[in-house]
């Protein structure tokens, strides 16, 4: 049983923490709009009013925050994480942020006296709540040993990619892109059957039956099927950042991308036309325009 | 016990037969090359020295030749299935080919007074010979009913998309289309991750245990984090022609297909440079080679 | 002076024809629909009832049709030129077409005695009538030479692509291809600038008169800037199979053309949507649409 | 006559300043290598050991230096322009960089008591030195004015975009994105030929002295015709990172770019693989390596 504290508590935020207070762990929480963080609180985790505050004596501090800007703040600005952490904790950074970010936030843990480890999670909140994400950890060997009992809470799996916290950003960057991808791929063969004479649904249910049987093809392929995008899992502004960073990657690194250039720009025409109310696969949806069809629901 | 004629041994042609043979049925197989048929010869088929001649007294006719042209030729040429078959048999055509070729072949059938059906299949050669094999069946509704308990022998499963011949033949494309953006997205996926520090194989074991966590990505996965392409299951020149179709069809419907039109510039640029003997998922070098990076074997 | 007959009267066919008149020429014409002859036959026209009937006593025969189905009835169809072409006549062909259509019917005119030179021009219809064309010549050196001082009233420049007649079809194709990569460009350099609030005339203004300082990027970058595409030089799907003749030719030739096919899905996501009473150019909305931007009129 | 200041001595850099002082301007030249101002001193310039020297009595600051991160240093570092620029003073900003920066560095101008206008530049150094160089100016009206006149003797023409100085950046990148159009166009038109039997230089020909008669594509056509990229005019990492910059502004003003997604990804692969003493047109052999052509020089 260890003392953590919990920082962002957005639906991936609010379910982990969750997770983590019903292994038995004592939770602080923080949350800029603190009404977030009731339920949490009436199942027993303590409220704290600023991060330095929550982290105050905490061995292990997650931060499930929406973006770069907000996780250097929460971890370098006033009241932030740094100004208050106890030596040899370990910051768990969960976002999904550039790589540089987490390795600049990581030198001045280090600096500090203590570590950052980038564990990007893979799945929706659903997958969050059921404690079935999957979890890529990068940083100082000594920190990613030290915490992965407590990871253990959150998924149903860990892998491990080296030293470099940077490079699990890289993974889950690429991860959202491979999805992005399937979700692209998919319309467009749905997309050709339909004006081909090919129910939509027919598509969908023999391919994820067979070849594609896995449950991202079902799920994002059931809504490419009925052109419905509802519930909203991620709005496509998030999404289309993730991608930004990706090829922000691949400008680094000098390494063309040109699927991840196409669905960045889905995405970007996606922002230009519609309201945020919608999942990010809408994308799919420029496809079907292109084509001249409207399944729109 | 059925009286069926398989027409085309190569890789998939030949285990198909094998099962069918299995299966109890009464076979008669030719091939042009006539060597290919003596494994079958040895386990009871018997062996015709034309098309005519195999479909002679056949209720059932399987195909499985290299292109449209080799179809055509075999069904409508001299010595050809149409110069010698059975009022009321069933052409189950099961190549690789467009649309369009079968819906003129099956009107050819109904002018004769015999079906086609078109029956496109999903594997490799060790799924064929496994009889693990998807199927996707569409043709004259009666003749569709007909010949599914033969399919059963052949596969672990059947799909039937309608009356249009040509809809099993556009599922088809897709497929291969599907497949081929699964390998351009890991491409780039493993390719930044190498060049971020991250190994390509460490990349591979992650997603293909998580999120795509199905036997095409393991598959190919594999291929692509080793950039090792052999054995050769199908070389690029065989599904180069396949996203043509599929972008034929597009042409034709009026669907733009941004993710074919780059996987079939990955086909033919690997063409213009690349010998044959290699996997058609080798285009995933093209990816590398725009990285600068050279990893293959 | 020779005799001169002229098939297909289209708004270049009669420009054009009109012009071989005014240089001395003695004129037989023929157009399927009969009426379109009347202005030419008033200006000293023969008009013949069939293609043949206008051929019988031709040195040089001109053709100007829409598209390669249109050309080969015309050549060798029932009562088509070569039913009665006299031998040694030459046949310029002048349709944009694919090069082996002019392939192939060179060869039946060989066989016939005659010979076939493919002349494609450059140029809309007001060129063609000032006869300011530019012409590509391909075909049987000697034919070549005995054309050319015919050809020279109908522009203001001949280049000659040797004895393959089907290189001076890639050559137009190329060419629509690269007023097509021309379009594309502004469209996407003014909708860029829009969007930072720069008015698209002015930065149509600043290029036209700068860098860009021709008649192709004057004339259509008009259009683009004003997003006004009317008169109708060119309807879509006309310059769309020009473009598919031409990404037929890179499969062929295997030469992977990333412009060609983003300028070919614009032009079919313009005929998914729109009418056929608009210009080409238009295709230069879909970058607007992207960008969430509306300037149509 | 004017007081001027003349920093950053490239070859545009001394070509402008070169101008300037045979329009009779009273010169004050700065370059951190301090070497590359011998032949303007030799000609009357004086040479300024600082920045901050060089504009101590300028009523007029030229910068024509690398990148944003060079300009902004330049400007607001220590002893850089605005630690002694008299009030009322005009800074030229003369370099290709984000709209952004002239933005924020125009802010602190103003802060200051002076001004910043943006004058991107188009042309070459050989235009630069025979003064035809093209020029776009933006920034507040009254110093806009001001300057004029002294622009007057560096180029053909100057154009104005308005108050806001970053305006004339998102020209200037539009302008080398338009040049990277028209060379991928020439480049698969110029490959498409080759491999249908007709000599680079020979398409080159037609198509300069017909559509596209203009110095930019027969300047740029030369070497692509040819596949003999020196001189360089630029090199890949310096035109790339312009498509970047202009990439970003598609970004912020959501703006989907096929073709500059396409122009970068090829300038990416051609620094991933070649040394840098190549001119950026030399991105065109991308188009052969993929066509499996290899004509380089």
């Amino acid at each position: 049983m260890s003392k953590i504290a919990f920082l962002g508590l957005g639906r991936m935020g609010e379910a982990m923490a969750t997770n983590l207070l019903k292994a038995g762990h004592a939770l602080t929480v923080y949350n800029r709009t603190p009404e977030k963080a009731d339920a949490l609180k009436q199942q027993g985790a303590r409220v704290a009013t600023s991060p330095a505050e929550a982290v105050r004596e905490a061995e292990f501090v997650f931060s499930m925050v929406t973006d770069d800007h907000a996780l250097t703040e929460l971890t370098t600005g006033p009241d932030g994480i740094l100004s208050d952490l106890p030596a040899n904790a370990i910051h768990a950074s969960c976002s999904t942020v550039a790589p540089e970010t987490n390795r600049q936030l990581a030198a001045q843990h280090a600096t500090h006296g203590s570590y950052l480890v980038a564990v990007p999670v893979f799945g929706k909140p659903d997958a969050a709540a059921a404690a079935k994400l999957w979890l890529a950890v990068a940083g100082p060997a000594e920190a990613r040993e030290r915490i992965k009992p407590i990871l253990a809470a959150l998924g149903q799996g860990t892998q491990d990619f080296g030293d470099d916290p940077g490079a699990a950003n890289v993974v889950k960057l690429c991860g959202n892109f491979m999805l992005g991808a399937a979700i692209e791929a998919m319309a467009e063969a749905f997309t050709l059957g339909q004006k081909s004479g090919i129910p939509r649904q027919q598509m969908y249910e023999f391919f994820t039956s067979t070849l594609f049987n896995s449950p991202v093809y079902k799920g994002y392929g059931k809504l490419i099927a009925e052109e419905h995008y509802q519930p909203v899992g991620a709005p496509p502004s998030i999404i289309r950042k993730d991608l930004k960073l990706m090829l922000n990657e691949g400008r680094e690194r000098v390494v063309p991308l040109p699927f991840a250039n196409i669905i960045f720009d889905r995405l970007s025409a996606t922002m230009a036309r519609n309201d945020e109310n919608i999942d990010w696969a809408s994308f799919a949806q420029r496809v079907s325009d292109d084509a001249g069809v409207d399944n729109y629901k």
